[in-house]
């Protein structure tokens, strides 16, 4: 990437999980939290997980936004808006915001199996509504289990990435690609992160009742589907 | 399977498909259609294919329906509650009804990258309703290609089978897992056909995109959760 990756919810397993990875490809990547300290925490941990040449700190949310061209939000749904209302003023124009976003029940106290309905489609279409103008939106990472991304292992799943910005699509396949296992697929337009969400869903259902750190793979395109 | 196996609307690409492999593994198998003409001839152009062992035929489907205690449902949205109120009195009870529909907008006109709402959440639940009691319906069969299907390549897809009824999901895994190359996964309760369902939409547009016959496997999970 040309600039640093801002992880907002980056102390929470996911993210953490995402920043680890980036920074171990060799990303420059900005840990946010709403707690500046814990977001710092978390960024020696990756420090000392990857070694002196890794390039990571830690801020709170919006400064680590104002810091970056690149903002993966990775907090649970139930703060998802909140935390977008808030990062608005600090999101640089031209910047790209991932939303890694899926509105399980569980933000309501229900099932973490099951989903919200929203009203615009998928958390990444009504954080679309959220940004300023001239921020593309793109839906991705939805479905790499947070267990695997905390690990050392390769990642047996594939990332759908779903956005109306085509340029903004490949420059988050190339991000998702840098992940060891990962094939980053273009999975269209915003509006099919519906389905890519509801997937995580799914996922989590196979991993209680199987007892397993599920993901998925998209079989039978072309090769060059697969390439970024 | 113990008795016959009938697949209505089998004369269409993804019935045809199911059937062609159900036969070439040796199940008896009876295509349903509107037109017992058509089914027949259907049915005709398998034997062909698969040779003097066959066990094929064809029938109108609510005689189809009638003579089988396991009733695969693989026609378009448009004509699925139709279809199951047509056929209501000719299911046996203690049967099992498979659905493998997807309600594509397509069925209305639109994309078939895209789904209608549902009001019981999927049509597998609309189905569910829609049959007598003591009749089980099992949601399974959606992501699996037709293109794939009616050729002679192993399937390089899962199946995720969805019901209430865990002895009917277990009757349901083991026909799949007789498609080669297809691992038959318990998907959990009906209500997850909703999400199995979308899949497919989404497997659509990627076909589209990328000029492919896409499918799905699940990763993650251990060995014993694949078989059957």
């Amino acid at each position: 990437m040309p600039g640093a990756i801002a992880v907002l919810g980056g102390t929470g397993p996911e993210g953490f999980g995402l920043a680890l990875r980036w920074v171990r490809a060799g990303e420059s990547v900005i840990i946010g939290s709403r707690d500046a300290g814990r977001a710092r925490e978390s960024a020696a941990r990756i420090q000392a997980a990857v070694g002196a040449n890794a390039r990571v700190s830690g801020e709170e949310n919006t400064a680590a936004c104002a810091a970056a061209d690149l903002i993966v939000l990775t907090v649970p749904f139930e703060g998802h808006c909140a935390l977008l209302k808030q990062i608005k003023p600090a999101i640089r124009s031209g910047s790209i915001v991932v939303d890694t976003t899926v509105p399980l029940a569980a933000s309501v106290g229900g099932r973490a199996t099951r989903t919200l309905g929203i009203w615009e489609g998928s958390a990444a279409q009504q954080a679309a509504e959220l940004v300023p103008q001239g921020v593309s939106v793109v839906a991705a990472f939805h479905n790499t289990s947070a267990d695997i991304l905390n690990g050392d292992a390769t990642v047996d799943c594939d990332v759908i990435v779903c956005s109306d910005d085509p340029e903004a699509t490949k420059t988050v396949r190339t991000l998702a690609s840098k992940i060891p296992g990962v094939r980053a697929i273009d999975g269209g337009k915003l509006e099919n992160a519906r389905i890519v969400e509801q997937i995580t869903a799914l996922l989590i259902g196979l991993n209680i009742r199987h007892k397993g750190h599920s993901g998925i793979r998209i079989t039978g395109l072309p090769e060059k589907a697969y390439e970024v």
